[in-house]
Order: C-alpha cells, then sequence, then structure tokens
C-alpha cells in the first residue's frame, strides 16, 4: 500500500497523532529533505523506528520517483509512505500520483493540515465563507480569481506569481465595481499576504492591491510560501 | 487567552501534536461530552494532567456558556481551552465565538482535520477542484449548490438535510443542462454520501440524486454526520 501522508504546511507539530502511527509501520519512507528532516524533529518519534526503513529523498527527480514507487516491481507489497506538505488532498501530491496513472485502490491518504486552515487560524476568519482556489499551477484561475474580486467575492488563494497574479487583474479594461453603492477601482482593494506560516520566519501583511504592485516592481519580495487572502 | 482547539472531525487520532500540546497547558477545558471522551482515550495524554483542569461540558446551554467563558470576569486571565470537532475554522465554533462579539486579540486558533477533508482523503479526490460550500445554518446556499450543479461544477457540501436539499434542487423550474453536447437531467447526476467518517460505522454510498429522494421518501436515513460530493 502507497500511504500519502499530510504532515502539515510548516512547523512539525502540525502533525496528527494518525499520520505518526501511519509512519511508525512502513517498510519505506519517502519525502524531501525538509519534509524527513520535520519528522526527525518530533520527539515522540521513535528515532530506532526510523532507523530500521529504507528513506527515499525526494528532490528534483520528484515525478521519476514516484513512478518508479508506484510501478516498479521491487515496491511491491511493502508499505510505502510518501510525506506531503500540508493536506494531500489540496494542491498536492495526491493529485501528482493520480496524474502518475496509480491506482486509487493501491492509494491511502491520510488528511494534514493546509496552508489554507493555517491562514484562516491567524487572521480567524471562517473558509466557508471564502471561495478557496489554487493558482499553483493553475493559471488560468486567475480569470476566476478576477471575476470573484470584482463581483465582491471573498477569496483565499495560494498565489502562482504574486507580482503577475496581480497584473493581471489590474491590466484588465473593467477595474471598477460597485459595492454598497460605492464606486471602487480594484486597485484599491486589500489583499492580506500569510507568509512561511508557522514557520519563525511567519509574516502577515495587507496592502492595496495598486500600492503593493508600485512596491513589488520597487524590489519587495515574498516567501514562494504564501497564501493571499481578500476579503468584502 | 481562548484557545479554540480543532479536535478533527471524528476519530481521536486526528488530532495534531500542536492541539495536544496546548491541552497539556490549560487551565480550564471547555467541550461536548463527546469530545471531552475523545481527548481522555488519547494514549499520549497524561491523565493526571486532565485531572487537575476545570472541565466545562457545553451541551444544550452552548452559547450561554460559552458567553460566560469569554466576558465573566472569573474566567479572566485564565488559559481556557475550547474543542470544537473539525476545523474550527469550517462552519465551527470559530464563527459562533465571533458572533458572540468575542475579541479577535483573546483568541487563538489551532486548526483540526475538517470532515471536507476526510471525504477528500476516503473518495482521493482534490479539494481546489471542488467548490466548497455548507448548507449547515446556510440555507440560502441552497440556491447556489443548485446553480453550481445546473453549471457543472463539482462541488463538496455539508447537506442541512438532505432530503430538502435535494428537493430544493429537484423541484426547480430548469432541471436540465448539457455537458459535452449531452443532454441530462438533474434527477440523474450522481451524488457521493460519506456518513460518520472516520468513525466504526463509516459509510459511503452513491446514488443518482433521483433515486436517492425516492428511496429517502420509502425510508432510507442518513447520519446527521455527513459530507456529499457531486463530481461532474
Ligand atoms: C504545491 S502547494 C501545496 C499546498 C499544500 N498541499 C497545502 O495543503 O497547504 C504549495 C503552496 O502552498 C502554500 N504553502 C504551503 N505551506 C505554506 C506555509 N507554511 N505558509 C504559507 N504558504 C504555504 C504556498 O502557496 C506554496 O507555494
Ligand atoms: C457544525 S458542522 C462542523 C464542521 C467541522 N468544523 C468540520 O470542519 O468538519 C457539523 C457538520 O460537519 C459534518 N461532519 C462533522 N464530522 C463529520 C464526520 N465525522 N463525518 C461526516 N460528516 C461530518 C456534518 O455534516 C455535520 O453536520
Amino acid at each position: 500500500m502507497i500511504y500519502i501522508i499530510g504532515i502539515g504546511a510548516g512547523s512539525s507539530d502540525l502533525i496528527t497523532l494518525k499520520a505518526l502511527d501511519t509512519i511508525e509501520k512502513l517498510d519505506i519512507l519517502v519525502g524531501s529533505k525538509r519534509s524527513i528532516e520535520s519528522i526527525k524533529s518530533i520527539d515522540s518519534i521513535n528515532s530506532n523506528d526510523l532507523n530500521n526503513k529504507e528513506i527515499i529523498y525526494l528532490s528534483k527527480n520528484l515525478k521519476e520517483t514516484l513512478k518508479e514507487i508506484a510501478f516498479d516491481d521491487k515496491f511491491k507489497n511493502k508499505d510505502i509512505g510518501i510525506l506531503s506538505t500540508g493536506d494531500p488532498c489540496f494542491s498536492g501530491l495526491l493529485k501528482t500520483m493520480i496524474n502518475l496513472g496509480v491506482d486509487k485502490k493501491d492509494i491511502s491518504v491520510i488528511s494534514g493540515i493546509s496552508s489554507i486552515q493555517v491562514a484562516c487560524a491567524r487572521l480567524k476568519i471562517s473558509w466557508d465563507d471564502y471561495a478557496i482556489l489554487t493558482l499553483h499551477g493553475k493559471e488560468h484561475n486567475q480569470e476566476l480569481l478576477y471575476n470573484m474580486v470584482i463581483n465582491n467575492h471573498s477569496v483565499i488563494f495560494l498565489p502562482s506569481d504574486i507580482k503577475k497574479d496581480i497584473e493581471y487583474m489590474l491590466n484588465k479594461n473593467n477595474v471598477s465595481f460597485n459595492l454598497k453603492n460605492v464606486d471602487y477601482h480594484l486597485k484599491d482593494v486589500r489583499i492580506t499576504i500569510c507568509e512561511n506560516l508557522s514557520y519563525p520566519n511567519e509574516k502577515i501583511s495587507t496592502y492595496k492591491l495598486g500600492e503593493l504592485l508600485k512596491n513589488i516592481e520597487n524590489g519587495l519580495e515574498f516567501s514562494y510560501m504564501a497564501v493571499c487572502i481578500i476579503t468584502f
């Protein structure tokens, strides 16, 4: 069985007991250097237990390695766990595996805390009040994001490239809208950017879209680990 | 500080280490009988630790008790943890607290695994491919659900009352749509219902909407713990 194990979007204590129990019984543990190290840093993990497992590191070879694990005979009948940051079911490794043609019956998924949820916990907002989008590998969602905002629908999104995502919206022909009988320009809409959630360098900042774009043009940079929120 | 602590939507091993650490340092633990018992059943929880805390049970008096905890002087300067099933930020206790007028600065939220995520893990689908709705206390979302389905947008939703939610859709004037050049009737759309996720009596079943409504009229019943999924 291939276990796709969500370990949470950031600090190692976001992991569930179910994920830890699953890791304990594996023959082979697969993950990025960062996620393997995150697991090793957990006090309640028995390090003997980890030392007895084969560990396979994922890096640039991601897809090839995952394919081998899924289809190569030498991995048959083994319990293999693939560590996935956040929730494997949100813009995560589950989709990668399905797209590689792995049969759903050969997979078991262990849920993890998503970056979307940590962002909501920090801002104390409820994600049932928001549309949730990822632009990560889904650039066509830029248009959907624009439509949400212009129609005053609150939205949480994982950016593809913050600068390009905002330029896309501000370069549209129609950049004004009416909310409660007041006319607004898209550039005055506020966006909150949550970087490196649950890490020591976590940072949360809010800008107007127009101001943000100018700041980026003047050199402001963001972590690639960022969740963006627009609230109406 | 008031900690709103997500304990996951179901079995007690869905809890995170962060939630357990937070529970350990509390003065007062607040929760439904079911959630307090779920915590007590966890091996790694030190029962001495729990016995030293004041425990307040939530039941029908939910809002009054939460209000007292938030505003009564005797709770000032205490570390109080309120257990919330699933993720407190999805149709959960965070919103209840905010609606009671509690100041965001007095709250800290610990994310938990939502029933939406467990449903996705079971069906091996990604929630970034779905719209997510709760009809639970938001009956006006029935119209939104109908619009999603009629426009072939995949959706995951928490039902308010499965029978009424489906009747609402099937009683509309327009109940046909065209997908890839084929005409469909709403009653032939498939819905998957995930009941009691992660509990021993977990059950996942799929019906056509029309057939489901007939079955319900003939006495078929569902758990109030249910997540519904419609995939296009
Ligand atoms: C491939 S997606 C994986 C998402 C992951 N499965 C989840 O549920 O959060 C990677 C993106 O998630 C977001 N992300 C993941 N961890 C984050 C964190 N700790 N803080 C902010 N954003 C994060 C960033 O937008 C990052 O580019
Ligand atoms: C008030 S809402 C709370 C949702 C919770 N905060 C979450 O994140 O899952 C309660 C609804 O969640 C769904 N739910 C919660 N736990 C569930 C489970 N174990 N299986 C199926 N549905 C569940 C049901 O629709 C239930 O009526």
